[in-house]
């Protein structure tokens, strides 16, 4: 390499640095004042609060849905975006009705009441319940093992726990989670009458946890009825199983499907300053279970979201591409807002290039999973000293969102993300009676919005565009 | 360089680097399995609930010290140590007595209650209590600008509240606790004839936080009684006093001091196989104020720290070092436990190589702050992939733990360390009656204990001695 050569290497390499610190040092500012903001100005709280407190329970088809509808929009018209509209989604409706009750007979007159819930989409026992022996199994494949021999005439009893020594727990929780989706369709196959599911929880307690599931393509008279039972109950069932082979398990469940109802996604949009028709959505689900007020699912990513578009306001952000902010709806029986909301991008063609969704609870944040191209990804990864003051550590390819999945498919090289809270105490609660306001902690909450904010704003800024976007000219 | 050294060289790199990658696959196995005990066969939580929910708080010199003093080294006599011992030090005894009483008053007849809380150490209120104009300041400093004459006979009113903006709750925590700690004293200085001081927690609400405080060297006669206000409670005041400035603040106060009380460190030892006269400790402090049951402050340390040396036994680790589990006493108001443990340190002569203490909540493990020679520090930074996998990303130098803190003095080269949990729920319940079991997650304990276990088990292995002792031969 010649000298002249050499100087003009090292010179180009001297200010591309120069330029690099100089982006670093107003990006780390920009930070900063997203994460004051979100600390000392937030709103998240105060509407998670609300939507909590006041609405609560937001069941697909529910009357708790249709107000988080009408009262998100409110919220959102409030805040000065440019536009906010409702997104027509029709939406399956699923009523638990009176209160389950189940008991445990290991003699004649020998009963112990046991806390149980049914499943979403279940369908109710016959008048009078239902009291048969059990099986237990720890899954599917050992009950397929046993056959209909063993199975015909009784309640299968799904016993596999979630794996302790997993550290991230929706690990754990998807290790377990067959036998709540699958399992009374697959114990329906071999004759057996019910289903009771251990709760998918590592909390050993008396909470119930519900959850979505399914019969697959079974017809109407073979479908059996499915409820959760309280990890303690599972234990004590298993134990007088163990004592008892003859041990009985009744229950009665009164919960019942309808015809699908009109409901909606909530939408609002910040305009793009550059590229107006190039979009970037942040969302969480609307709807929740029913059984809690849905705080961290997802009341904790819907309220986050909205502070997404809250902070840049705030703060005087204005977004080169368009910022939307998606509510979805029926994400947990369902998944309807995501596919409707995909299907409306189809549409319009309406070119996505980013999508974050925050749905797994309102803990301290501590990074973000990605579904991306590697030249994203590993731009991500060159943004970690940014995030490091803020304790965001975890950067991992593999996962974003439910509801933002379906976009994938109708928006060519979106890059989708997850936001990735800490997940120890996500399952203590999810889907259960004590998913509620008070196990939400403000500043967690607040940082989890923040981080949010901030990783819209790097990719505001940096994203890399798809190659065939690059290639020809942007029809914006 | 010749191509012989060239060879040499890099045979050398090569095997250093396979001998390298062969020590850390190993470490990588026993951390696997330090986590996996933790997390399916721990102890730490059920020993949490007997110590919370059993015997409750434990401020130093009251019966809930002595059976925790008991009750703890009974314990660590069960798993099967060494040598297990207390050691005795004298601690002082301050009793709340009778609940406090507050009330703010706004005209004749117009009052308000609000929660308040006696600070540890504080002298009670004359019979009949005080009622008094009150002075609101943010700080020592403003108050001193302000002068005796505007002081004189009033109510000082400390009202700094913690700043939300920064990430690492125990800065802002920093920031405010010199108010608690000195302010009484400055306050008498200036003819003041009481102070309450804004609880130190993020949290808005009704619980009054407790926690230590000193009127120097003032004489008894001088000394003005101090109290904690809950964070509504100083917002209430404070708004008040915005409307009227007449305002009066009225408070009663029983406490009393006591001559000091015999009270014991619990130790106990795993003696080490090849170097049993270098010690290593692992320790929390049994004390804890005596508003909850001081899960959090510091319960889960204690039980962390007995956990560690449960789980050596339970996965068959012999460790090199003597490794001890020192429960400290009075660590809250007096630190007289951490001291006695260095002056017998010192009078022995016995060679402390490490400490690592748990007394920052039990709350989701991020990493350990270290004081520490650079050469232990950045070889610990060379361990941060063997940690990634349990989510242990935070290594930082600057600060360990108060009890461990006097070792400083009494070995030379002791490299210290403290455990750093996520902080941001930890000034929710720090000091306040919720400070209790329930606000403690199994899982996040036991991450904590085996997060400790992997940090002693390194430095078992790889602590670099202090170049004293490397030059000189070793006296064991």
């Amino acid at each position: 390499m010649n000298k002249n050569l050499v100087l003009l290497f090292f010179t180009a390499f001297v200010l591309s640095n120069c330029a690099f610190a100089k982006a670093q040092q107003s990006d780390s500012l920009q930070l900063r004042k997203i994460y004051d903001a979100a600390l000392t100005q937030g709103h998240s709280y105060q509407w998670l609060d609300y939507l909590s407190n006041q609405i609560g329970s937001r069941l697909s088809g529910s009357s708790g849905a249709e107000k988080a509808v009408a009262w998100t929009k409110a919220q959102l018209d409030s805040i000065g975006l440019d536009k906010v509209w409702l997104q027509p989604v029709m939406v399956p409706k699923w009523v638990r009705g009176t209160p389950e009750f189940a008991y445990i007979e290991t003699g004649i007159g020998e009963t112990t009441q046991v806390p149980i819930c049914a499943l979403g989409g279940s369908v109710a026992t016959p008048n009078g319940g239902i009291k048969a022996g059990v099986v237990e199994v720890m899954g599917i494949k050992e009950l397929q093992a046993l056959g209909e021999e063993k199975v015909k005439g009784k309640i299968v009893f799904f016993n596999r726990p979630m794996q302790d020594e997993l550290i991230e727990t929706f690990r754990a929780y998807g290790g377990c989670v067959d036998q709540r989706y699958a399992g009374a369709m697959e114990a329906a196959k071999l004759g057996a009458v019910g289903v009771v599911v251990r709760s998918v929880t590592h909390s050993i307690d008396d909470y119930p946890h519900t959850g979505s599931m399914s019969y697959g393509d079974l017809p109407a008279n073979k479908r059996i009825p499915a409820a959760a039972i309280s990890t303690k109950g599972a234990n004590l069932l298993s134990t007088l199983l163990a004592l008892n082979p003859d041990t009985k398990f009744a229950y009665s469940m009164f919960c019942k499907n309808y015809p699908d109802v009109q409901s909606y996604n909530v939408i609002g949009e910040i305009t793009g300053s550059e590229y107006p028709n190039r979009y970037m959505v942040v969302g969480g689900h609307l709807d929740s279970w029913d059984l809690g007020d849905g705080s961290h699912d997802d009341g904790a990513g819907v309220v986050q979201s909205m502070e997404v578009l809250r902070l840049m306001k705030v703060i005087g952000y204005k977004p080169k591409h368009s910022i939307r902010v998606v509510l979805f709806m029926n994400e947990e029986n369902g998944l309807r807002g995501g596919r409707a909301y995909a299907e409306s991008v189809k549409r319009k063609n309406e070119k996505h290039v980013f999508a974050l969704e925050s749905d797994a609870g309102g803990f301290t944040p501590r990074g973000f999973s990605f579904d991306s191209d590697d030249r994203n990804f590993n731009q991500v990864l060159s943004w970690k000293p940014l995030f490091a003051p803020y304790l965001i550590h975890y950067f991992a390819q593999g996962g974003s969102g439910a509801d933002i999945g379906p976009l994938k498919d109708v928006s060519e090289g979106v890059v989708l993300a997850g936001l990735r809270p800490d997940s120890q105490r996500y399952f203590d609660h999810h889907h259960a009676a004590n998913d509620t306001f008070d196990a939400v902690n403000k500043r967690e909450l607040e940082l989890g919005a923040a981080t949010m904010t901030s990783l819209i704003y790097m990719m505001d800024n940096y994203i890399v565009k798809p190659a065939r976007l690059i290639q020809g000219p942007i029809k914006d």
